[in-house]
């Protein structure tokens, strides 16, 4: 503490003096005394009133809400490079730009009449919306929220398939699947007035959802119209789509479906992915290497969402009704249950935080988000939010296809 | 656009009225207009002058720099929860908290004679360094710099060792290897008045750096004293060090070596990690389950950083003197060099994107930052930056390991 440089503590350098100084392009603007750091933030859904509650991950509070965002039931959201604002879909077509610091919508667009969520693409200046009514997908400039880019999805003369599973890919594409033409198609919107697409079709009746894995190589599209699922190989030379897991189902029984589930890059845990298997009260591993089934692991339900703890060592397991008020935790190793919660009626959705020391978990009907401790699975607080269903942490600004 | 909740958008909810419609605890304050988002900031060290540029990924510009660091060279850096704070450690023992919003110093403390890099635990309330002199960590509160344990690497009595390889672990852990006693301690500081100390002697001699898995699982040291690395399996019940690789340069001249290898979590690209062989003009490709070596890479010198792109699809290597003007790509499918770029003279550093579109390279003696496109390998941007050095994103507050 004696050191000469001790003494200079504290000497910001201006932006002109650090020019002169020798350092290139500089912003001159500092911002004001009292901001904060985004990458704790996180917005949970209030589905009922259609607003969204603000929260921190490190202090475990709501900081403030935000309203005027019209039907966010099955609402979805994507994040800016730089984790300050969010992009939320609404079911009914409304897109918004939600300032998290600020807590107010910078911008707002109705692009369509029923739409299913969107991403963000690689570089973060390209939103894209995944729409039912039109089906087809349309791209915005994430500055402004003006419309760039319109993909129907037309897959015979006049009609347009509703899109599911849309992804970022690198570069300024987006992969999604057509629920109502059995395809998939990648849109490279490098040039946003020439978009060029590449079409796969007869991949699978009934694509519902689909997954990116984390490292951006494989897309798998779930079947809803057949027992199996279809995976693309980005990586490949000249990919194409392949069947696996064919007949995972199939000479038993089938169940009722409840709830589809939903499929997201979470589902990869080292070597792994852990697949909700629909209708039926499995978790099915997969070698991600193989692509073949290596296990199944009983559950106690229909699972909706299958998510890796961010290190893989755990996957967590939520339901469809009637056995929504439970979670179940998956070790991965020895692909035992370890652990069964009940955090609150109706768990709709479940969000780790980025380094995964806890899980925020939203139970609807108990107008509660719990965040869970993944080691001690003690709850380290409770939040009293309206009607929470999806939950988003600015870390996903991060990840590729989220 | 013509919908009712149109009229509504911009309409902010401050925090009283939030809470009196049952949302949870909240927090009032709102922060001032121009705040902005934290996840596409960095910092690049200037060694020479003892200065950070204040970086954003995003604009690829300087915004600001902050002086009254010490002495920087070796500097390393690790973020807050928030993003919004990095924990700078100065070769001189300067610990100092460095407030990137506003371009300020916002604590600083000589926690040591001789210091080499430190970790933040995995929650962000803790603050570690590894020092040389005295031999040892220790650990502070990150919102203070309080100091709140000191644990002596003391491996004989009145012995203190030179600490390297400290990493987070799940948990108010950390882990470290001992250069001078060829041993790797696990320190658990749940309670820090109370440190629990794991210790794993004769793991070979002189552990230079070490790594974790992106996943936390395993534990590597690199060792400068025998031919060979040390693995410890974290996730087993009772973890022991295993020797892996052992004599991959046995039989063959040693060559001298021009400057250490880095290791860290980012030599890890799908079932893959990807090492430089100390000494030797290549890199080590090692199979992540069995831990054997399936193949080499031969390269343009001896290897420093051997790096990742987030997707794993490319490993970039930097090297030591005479070859330190270049940078060469691997593909990993091929494992073959598919670019050779000359960024600049000593290349010192290199810092991808968190979604991988770019990466950051510091040519320190062409007082140069260059930003280049990772697919088509074009120049982005440069930045006139005096003697980089390190480069860090804020994007490193969400990993393991970092």
């Amino acid at each position: 503490m004696k050191r000469r440089d001790w003494l200079a503590w504290g000497a910001a350098v201006p932006g002109a003096a650090w020019l002169a100084g020798g350092a290139g392009p500089v912003s001159a603007e500092v911002p004001a005394a009292g901001c904060v750091g985004s990458g704790d933030l996180g917005l949970v859904v209030e589905r009922a009133r259609g607003t969204l509650a603000v929260i921190n991950t490190s202090r475990r509070t709501v900081l403030g809400g935000i309203a005027g965002l019209g039907d966010l039931s099955h609402a979805s959201v994507v994040f800016s490079r730089d984790g300050g604002t969010a992009f939320v879909f609404g079911r009914d077509g409304g897109l918004s730009k939600v300032n998290l610091l600020t807590r107010r919508i910078d911008a707002r667009v109705m692009q369509a009449g029923n739409s299913i969520g969107g991403a963000i693409s690689q570089d973060g200046t390209l939103v894209a919306a995944q729409n039912y009514k039109p089906g087809g997908i349309k791209v915005f400039d994430a500055r402004t929220l003006a419309q760039v880019a319109d993909i129907p999805a037309e897959y015979e003369p006049g009609k347009l398939s509703r899109v599911v599973g849309l992804a970022d890919l690198p570069g300024q594409r987006f992969v999604f699947s057509l629920f109502d033409a059995g395809a998939i198609w990648i849109a490279d919107v490098s040039d946003p007035a020439r978009p060029l697409l590449t079409k796969f079709d007869g991949v699978g009746q009934q694509p519902y959802d689909a997954l990116l894995t984390p490292d951006g190589r494989h897309y798998i599209a779930g079947l809803f119209g057949e027992d199996g699922l279809v995976l693309i190989d980005l990586w490949d030379e000249v990919p194409k789509p392949r069947r696996i897991l064919d007949g995972y189902g199939r000479g038993e029984a089938p169940l009722p479906v409840y709830k589809m589930p939903h499929l997201r890059g979470w589902a990869v845990a080292g070597r792994h992915a852990y697949l909700p298997a629909i209708g039926r009260h499995e978790v099915l591993v997969v070698d991600t290497a193989s692509w073949q089934e290596v296990g199944r692991i009983a559950v106690a339900g229909q699972p909706v969402f299958v998510m890796a703890r961010p290190d893989g060592r755990q996957v967590w397991v939520n339901f469809s009704v009637p056995d929504y008020d439970r979670v179940q935790v998956i070790d991965t190793p020895s692909r035992r249950i370890v652990k069964t919660l009940e955090p609150g009626k109706a768990v709709l959705h479940m969000e780790f935080t980025p380094r995964g020391e806890a899980v925020w978990i939203s139970s609807r009907d108990a107008n509660r988000v719990s965040v869970i401790d993944t080691q001690r699975f003690d709850t380290l607080a409770q939040l009293d939010i309206d009607s929470p269903s999806g939950v988003f942490f600015t870390s996903r600004a991060a990840r590729m296809g989220f």
